[in-house]
Formats: structure tokens, C-alpha cells, sequence
């Protein structure tokens, strides 16, 4: 699949996008919130966009909202205008005082944050009316609908922010929370942040909570990395050094203030005015943030200390938002299903529509997801990391020089390398799209055997096909091998995944026909080929225009549970909605995994 | 406020409570205390009682723990049951085989702790079961009747206890706080403290809790002294120094763990088995020791920041008790009736009977009660130091060589001095009985004034009166005169406390001959001769045997409140019960004071 590259002015950011995806959800991914109130559904005809460079069809809805000569300029509906090509174009309008926001999988979402503020203005004491201070304020937030718990460390001050502010302050509420009391009306100045903590990279956007835009985005890799590439190596230093589990908290908080610190600047936004921050991450980034022992999730049977969303003090952690805001995590569904997943099928409304779908987040470890508003299972694969290059020869993260992308038609190589540079290793989506183009080729069996070169003497490519340490390989390129290792590597995690697919599939009774969309979630996601995928057989059969990629769902999800109380009650909700459903409990999983191992007939899925 | 009327069957007791109400708290005010485990929280199921006449609103709690039949027939859990208008229930179980301690003034206390220390076998986890720890603890305590709140301490360690210990753990609950997971059954181990933070003094008392028996008592002056010996000058101090409260704060907290280094070393127990710590105190020291500016407590119209009994976190404070025990503070119904006489008023049950009781707490603010089961008034009145020696010119505290006692009878002085020693100076309830002993013996008029020597040539005392600076003075002792100023003084202090008597019974319109009881409270009220107090018209004129001292009630106020639940909701509810009557809002207050000043006719008193 190709990439296609978008730069939007005036802003001036640029993404890569595989071919197909709206201009709409490409802004969105990486903060820019294009004007709309209809959810991207082609019917408010808000999101306009100009065309500045490249092609971009017109569509009915485009003739309906834009006139010949606006369309002659290049003027486009940003979430109808499908990517074939790089394009370069002009956003008028980003969101303003919206009350709701458009999020996730073309999700419409209320902007119903759960901080709310509150201007008061309040009777000063006197000798007949002398009830305390806390007794006044609660009466008057109680006569406006809330109830409230107040902190020791708002009431310190209370008596003499009332006092200075004559009685006329505003109610910082998070929730239940009564976090701050203001002097004066500041009802107009209210942030949030929501974070994904992913194993590898740390994500944070701080969105302002009276319009529900994005006001900053920053991102930086996990600083607890030299710690274990993977959840499960730096559980095992937290057994190894008594201090580690300490220093693991320390390192994550320091990765996410450090992200806070660049959001707030982007923005000129302070923490006293960022009232609370909602978390996404798996199961033990979120025990390691807390500082909770995360032995019992690494070895079965597979235990979370805790799977509720819990609401903690920012001042508990350490976390430089409000001095009380609150930190509020999204729930787990199980040890290997996180509050990630939880926020990713949050993000993609997959329990809310009648249509069968399928969630995957393919990655070391592999989520997946399957059902919908009746009926929804999870489970987890442990697919190990070849799918981020990791146990193949010349694998690589996706960098510069890494191949992300492999054609072999008509007899040539033609290779998608990432910053125009000389290929020197090959990543998760390029090994997929070479195995998958070796099948086609006829150059790969479905047992996973490359042919040997002599078996086909007149295939264009013979010549590639090499002895390497005495073992079969694929030249890519000249220094980029594929051995015959690196496939069955593939095949392992490939098949973890598809065997975790198949038994969700074969519970609910359905088959490929069955599955309205299949969903791939996280970068990884984003960059997979479909078609190679479905090549593989790591996801069904299915048609590849039902194949989406989400992008980050799991940030999406966590931004949403920020402006939307709804959304997030309905997140907190999933652990009880989601079946866990655990692979290593079900008979015949050994046969299944060996049989999914196998790649699947070229008839089934071309 | 108006009162409806409970009738218990089988019992066929009655009683009336304000609306409002609990069934639960109602039963328990006249003795019945109805079958809980949860301590009314509506989480254990287990006080359910029928509602025979009248109206009781179904709620939720009753929905989880009753049928639709039951619901149907008047089931209600007696804890959710608000009282709205007069109901007739009848009640099928209460507490069996209860512990109980006798406390305060003779009252049975039941040993009803709100700590719980619940002894549990769980399951441990396996493929089937892979629920979270706090998922496995908490249906275990559903089980038995607790719903619990987690907090991020006992998180970190719970799966590194549970699994060392084998799941055979005991967890403590205050309230709904889960403070602690111990390995084991460790039952029979269970501490508390009650603490009363006067200005001057600080008690502590070390309880068994699963004795109802104190463990260890000390007490120390408070260390915030040297800051101002009353709560006005320590408050002025907050507002010239920046840094004077959070210096008072640590000062009183330090004072509070040397006490408890004292209580825990005598009774060979541990801050990590003490789990909770009652504190009763003015309400100018609970904020003191909250670090929570008091500067509106001094001011008109006198407001304090807080009155609600706030529970607190004992890590918050730097308490040590258990790291994650709780400090629950008393509720205060003014700026100056404070937790230490809510406590006062629970430990004396004024509140329960249909006796009508005044109850005096002398200091220099002297807080006065009076009230029954029916009604309930309190007030606060600034007697200034005069009670405790101070503006007097011999005027010393209760300590060696004191006058604590006089009598001028037959024509002699004796005095009654502390520690054996030669008299050096007076202290307050000396004080009291000297003018008292003086009005007796003729030497001082009703209207305060010291006779002059010639106006008494025969009297055997008549030598002791002498001219001192110009003014007139009687001598106690040849270095201790009592002066005609010290009369005023006294006169001043007395005339404040009477005058805060007079204004509630006028309110009740009551007269002396109502009162069933004069209750002394304090240490000050221990050492006064009550006939001196009546014939200086400190108190009403009742017959000598009527008035009470009941010492430390806030002390034993705050231990049954350790000790008894249902004792803790009752003094919560005081804050709602009692009315507060501010005097220096009454019309006519000023004349009322210049009346009260006067000594009464001896004829009244004797």
C-alpha cells in the first residue's frame, strides 16, 4: 500500500498517510481538527478545505456545498476528499467553540468534559448567616446541580481566596472533585490532557475543554526503554532491583511532564489551568505508572493488581497539572487487554453499531477485538516482536532506510524505503508486503517454504533467491536479505494473531463474510498493506476496502473520554460489556496455532 | 425543624427525631441497636426492618438487598430509611451478644468500632478466574457485607501480600477506607486513638479496639503555646507571620506523636496496628492542626472555614498511626462550640433524654448547652481569662501553691492550696470560692464591692481588708490579696457565662427550677465547688446536688466515638440537631450582661 504525504497550511504540518484516507482524518490525526459539526459525514459542509498541490476528486456532497467556481479554486469537503496522491492544501477553519467534536473513527462527540466550572457569586457571611465557608459554597454549587467532596488542600485556602475575592469565585470541579476555587469568573479558561502511555512511545494533547480542541500535541518515546524493549522485560527488572519498580514510576512521569511542558508551551497554557488528565495505556504501563507491582501480569495465570478506571490525585504521582487535579485512567479488560484497547473501541464506536467488526492491534503483544452492540469478546496474542523487526536478520524499527513497502511485479523489485534513502533493513509493514509479494510471485508456499532457485529456472527473480549460512533467502536488496528464519518468525506471530482471531470468530459462530470492517489500530496499523495482510492471513478474508486502518486509536479514545463524560462512562463500562476470552484455557489451541501458522491458499484471499 | 414520630415493634418503643432521620440512628437513640455489620453505610443488607405505617422511599441500597416482594411488603434497610413523617416499623433483629463499654457520663457504650478487621481465604487466581486482585478482595468483602474504596498505597503492595501470605489475609477497613491488607488472621489485634486538642492541654487515649478497653492514656500541654495562650492571640499570629500556621500545624502535630510515641510504648503496641484516631477540639485548634486558615474565626461575624466532620488520610497530617490510617475529626457546630463539645454533649447523652440539662464548659470561652431529646440549643460566650488566673493580680495557674480552695467560716481563713505548699498565688476555681466565701461572710456586696474595715469594725476578718495601690483588697494569705479589680474581673467573666445561660433558657423559656442537671464540663469544671459556682451566680440557683462535674468530656466523647459507630453518626448529626445562638446578635444582649455581672442575693443561692 502506498503512503501519500500531507501538508496542510498555514499550519505547515505534514503527515504520511496510507493512500485512502480522508484529509479530514489525516488533520485530526495529528491535531488539527478541521471545522465540522455533522461528524465527517459529508452533510454540514464545514470542513473546506483548498487544494494547493495535488489531485483530489470531486464528490456529490463537494457539488452540493461548493459552487462550480469554488471548486474550480481547488476548494474540497476535507472528509470527503479520499487520498490517491501527495496534496498540499489550505484549512480556513479549525474547530471553534464547537460543542462537540469529531473524534475517532469519524465519532461525533458532545463536548461534555467531566470538569466543570462554576461562577458563583456568593452571599459574604454575616452574624444571622455565619454557616462555614464550606457549608456556603457547597449550598450554592449544590443549588446548581452538583454535589461535591472537598480536599484538605482547597480547603486550606479557602477562607482566604473567598475573602479576597469577595465572595465572587468560580467552582473548579473534576467530577465528584472540588479541585480549585478561583477569584473571579474564569468559566472561559479550562484544559485537559489526554495521554496514551504506549510501551514505546508516550503521546500526550492538551485539549481545551470549552471548545474541545486540540491545543497542543507533543509525543517522545518512553523513557523507561532502557529498562526492556517490552512490558514483559521490565516487569522482570522490577523482580531483578529493588529500586526498579521506584525508578520505572519515576521515568514515565518524568516522560509524561516532560510532554506537558511542551504542550503547555505550544499553547501558553499553565498547569494550574489543566484540571485533570484522562491516561489509555496496557495493563502494565499503567501498573508501572502507579507504582504498583506488575509481577503477577507476567506469569500465569496472568493477574492485574487492578482493572477499574481508577481517579486518582495529580498530586499522588507527581504529575504537573493542577497541584489537586485528578488523573483519571481508563479500565483494563484484562492483563493483556488494556485501558488502550478499552480506549481504542472507544474511539471506533465498535460496541455501539449493529455491524460485526474486528479490532486488531498488531504488536508484540497482539489485541484483538471482535463484535458489536449485541456482543463483544477480546483476547490477546502474544505475537512476539517480529513485527517490529525484531528475531529477523535485517530488521529494523520503521526509520530512515528502512523498506516499508515491497513490490514484485513484472519481474522487478520495487521497493518503498522510508526518506528517499538506500535500503539498509526492512520493517514490520515491509516484511509483511515481501512475504506476502513472494506468495504471490509463486516464490513462497503456503507451508512457508521459499522455492529453491532451482524449481523455477525462468521465474524473473530466480536469481534473488540465495543460500545464505546455509539457509534460504530472498535478496530485498543487496544488503537486505529475507531468510527462511525470518518467514517462519513471521509465520509464528502471524499465526498467534490469527489463531486469536479464528477463536473469537469460531465463539461467536461467523465467518470472514460476516465481518462488516476489520480495523487495524496503532502506527503499526496505519502502515500495514491490507491486501498483504489479508495475503498472510493475519487478518480474514475479507474485501480490502473493508480493511481500515485507525491510526491511534487509544489516544483517540482517551481525548474523548477527556471532552465527554458519556464516552467515558460508556469506556468505564466496557470492562463489564467485553468478554475475556483466554487463548492458553481453550482446548486445541496448539493445533489451532500450528494450522494458523500456515499462510492461506492464494485463491482464498485474491 | 420539625419531629416525626418512630414506633419499634416489637419493642413498642417510641421516640421522636428530627426529620431527616435514619430508621437506623432513631432505633439506636433509644436503645435498640438494629443488626450491622456495614455501619450504616446500606452495604451489608443486614438492618432490614418492615415499615408497618407510614411512608419510607425505596432507594437503591434496598433494591440491591431486597426482593420485589419484600419491597412490596415494607422491607426497607433501616439505614437508607430517611424519615419523612411518622412511620410504625417493626424490627426482627438487632445486635446479639454486643461488647460494650461504660463510658462518658455512665453511658453503655456498644463496641461497635468503625474499624473492621475482616479475616478472608480467597480463591487464588487461575486461567478461569483471572480476575484483578482488587476485583478478588473486593467480592470477598462484598460478601461479608463491606464496600470498599481502595486507595493507591494498599494498591502498590496488595498482589506482593496477597501472594506471600497464600490469599489468607485479613483486611482492616475504616469505614469505607481499605487501609490495610495483613497477611494472616490478625483479628484479635486492633488499635485507635482519641485525641482531644485543647488550646491549652492535649489527651490522648490508646483503645483496644477489640476490648472496648483504654490501652494507655498521656497527656502534654499543647506545644503551640508559646504561640498564645488562647485562640485569638495563636490566630493573630497566623496573620503577622507567614510562616506561623504551618509552624503551629507541625507544633500540635508533634504534640499529637509525642503523645502517641508515650501511649504506644506503654501498651507495647505499634503505630502500624492503630488504624484510626477520633479528634475532638475547639474548632479554632482542628484548623490549626488542618493547616486551614482561621483568621475568619476571629473576626465578625465569626466563621469558621469548616464545620462537617472531615476524614482524612493520617499520611495528610503526618500522624502516626498506621500509614494509611484515618484521622476522622468531630464535627463543630460554631466558630466557638467546637467538636470538644459535641463531643461533651455525646459523652453526657443530653441530646437522648427528655430531661432538660444545661451543660458548661468554663474557660475562657465558656460554650453552653442546654437542651433535651426535643430540642437542643449552645452558645458561645467570651469569658475571658479571669477562670484561668489570668488578669488577676495573684492570679496563677492550677499548679503548686495555688489556692484552690477557701473557706472563711468561723472567723478564720483556711485555704486549700496545691502540692502542700505555702501559698503563692490563686487559681480559678480559688478564685470562685474566695468571692463566693467573701459574700458569705458579708465582706462583699451584691453589686461586687469589697466593704470598707469601718463599715465592719467587729468582723473577725475585718483586718484582712486592706488598701493595696489605692485600691481595696482582701488578703488570702500575706503575699496573695485578692483585689477589688480581681472581683470585677470575675465578676466580668462570671457575668458572660450567665449571661449566655439566661439568653437560652429565656429562648426554652425555662427557670432553674426546670433543670434537671448543671453539667460542669472541663477540667476547670471538675475543681469548682459548686456551691460557690451557684452562689456567685456563675450557674442557676439548683440544689447543690444537681450540679455535675463530668470532667474531660470531649475526651470521652471522642473515645466513644472510636468505640461505637452508631455513637460517631449520632455526634455527626449534632451539627444538624443543635442550634446555634449567636449572642452578640441578640437585641437587649448589653443590658443582659450588665444585670448578669451582679452577684445574686444570697437568699436565692443558699
Amino acid at each position: 500500500m502506498r503512503k501519500v504525504e500531507v501538508t496542510f497550511r498555514p499550519h505547515d504540518k505534514v503527515t504520511r498517510v496510507p493512500e485512502g484516507t480522508t484529509l479530514f482524518n489525516a488533520a485530526h490525526w495529528i491535531g488539527l481538527p478541521i471545522e465540522s459539526t455533522c461528524g465527517g459525514r459529508g452533510t454540514c459542509g464545514k470542513c473546506r478545505v483548498r487544494v494547493l498541490a495535488g489531485e483530489v476528486e470531486i464528490t456529490p456532497a463537494d457539488r452540493r456545498w461548493l459552487s462550480e467556481e469554488e471548486l474550480a479554486e481547488g476548494w474540497r469537503l476535507a472528509c470527503e476528499s479520499v487520498l490517491a496522491g501527495d496534496v498540499e492544501c489550505f484549512v480556513p477553519a479549525l474547530m471553534r467553540v464547537p460543542k462537540a467534536a469529531t473524534m475517532g473513527l469519524s465519532r461525533f462527540v458532545l463536548l461534555e468534559p467531566n470538569v466543570h466550572k462554576v461562577h458563583l457569586v456568593l452571599d459574604p457571611p454575616t452574624l444571622e448567616d455565619a454557616r462555614s465557608d464550606v457549608e456556603r459554597i457547597r449550598a450554592a454549587l449544590e443549588a446548581e446541580g452538583y454535589g461535591v467532596r472537598i480536599e484538605l488542600p482547597v480547603l486550606r485556602h479557602l477562607p482566604i481566596v473567598l475573602r479576597t475575592a469577595g465572595f465572587d469565585v468560580t467552582a473548579v470541579l473534576c467530577g465528584e472533585h472540588l479541585v480549585a476555587v478561583e477569584p473571579g469568573d474564569t468559566t472561559d479558561v479550562s484544559y485537559g490532557v489526554a495521554v496514551d502511555v504506549g510501551t514505546t512511545t508516550v503521546v500526550a494533547t492538551l485539549m481545551d475543554l470549552t471548545t474541545g480542541a486540540a491545543a497542543g500535541v507533543a509525543s517522545n518515546l518512553n523513557a523507561q526503554a532502557p529498562f526492556g524493549a517490552d512490558v514483559i522485560s521490565r516487569i522482570a527488572r522490577t523482580r531483578m532491583e529493588e529500586t526498579a519498580a521506584a525508578e520505572l514510576q519515576r521515568t514515565v512521569i518524568g516522560t509524561i511532564n516532560g510532554l506537558l511542558e511542551e504542550v503547555y508551551a505550544a499553547a501558553g497554557v499553565g498547569p494550574e489551568r489543566t484540571y485533570e488528565m484522562v491516561v489509555a495505556g496496557n495493563a502494565t504501563m499503567l501498573h508501572l505508572l502507579l507504582g504498583v507491582d506488575a509481577h503477577a501480569i507476567s506469569v500465569a495465570p496472568f493477574v492485574p493488581a487492578f482493572r477499574e478506571p481508577l481517579d486518582l490525585p495529580a498530586a499522588a504521582l507527581g504529575i504537573r497539572i493542577h497541584p489537586e487535579g485528578r488523573i483519571q485512567l481508563l479500565p483494563s479488560i484484562g492483563a493483556y487487554v488494556g485501558a488502550d484497547i478499552v480506549a481504542g473501541i472507544q474511539a471506533t464506536g465498535l460496541t455501539r453499531e449493529p455491524e460485526l467488526r474486528l479490532f486488531v492491534d498488531v504488536g508484540t503483544n497482539g489485541e484483538i477485538v471482535l463484535g458489536n452492540a449485541d456482543r463483544v469478546l477480546a483476547t490477546a496474542s502474544p505475537a512476539g516482536p517480529a513485527f517490529e523487526g525484531g528475531h529477523i536478520r535485517a530488521g529494523m524499527r520503521a526509520a530512515d532506510g528502512a523498506i516499508e513497502g515491497v513490490s514484485l511485479t513484472e519481474g522487478e523489485v520495487r521497493l518503498q524505503v522510508i526518506g528517499d534513502a538506500e535500503p539498509r533493513g526492512i520493517c514490520g509493514s515491509g516484511l509483511i508486503d515481501a512475504v506476502a509479494q513472494l506468495r504471490l510471485a509463486g516464490l513462497l508456499d503456503a507451508s512457508g517454504r521459499l522455492v529453491a532457485p532451482e524449481q523455477v529456472p525462468d521465474h524473473p527473480l530466480a536469481d534473488r533467491l540465495v543460500e545464505l549460512d546455509g539457509m534460504r533467502a530472498f535478496l530485498l536488496a543487496p544488503d537486505v536479505p529475507l531468510t527462511q528464519r525470518d518467514i517462519r518468525e513471521l509465520q509464528s506471530a502471524k499465526g498467534a494473531i490469527s489463531t486469536g482471531i479464528n477463536a473469537l470468530m469460531e465463539i461467536l459462530g461467523v465467518t470472514a463474510a460476516d465481518l462488516h470492517q476489520v480495523l487495524l489500530a496503532g502506527s503499526f496499523g496505519t502502515y500495514i498493506n491490507p491486501a498483504s495482510a489479508r495475503v498472510i492471513g493475519l487478518v480474514p478474508p475479507v474485501p480490502v476496502d473493508r480493511i481500515v486502518a485507525v491510526g491511534n486509536a487509544a489516544g483517540e479514545g482517551a481525548k474523548m473520554a477527556l471532552l465527554s463524560f458519556r464516552e467515558r462512562e460508556m469506556a468505564f463500562d466496557l470492562i463489564r460489556r467485553v468478554e475475556y476470552v483466554e487463548l492458553s484455557g481453550q482446548e486445541g489451541f496448539n493445533e489451532a496455532f500450528l494450522q494458523a501458522v500456515r499462510f492461506p491458499e492464494l485463491e482464498e484471499v485474491t
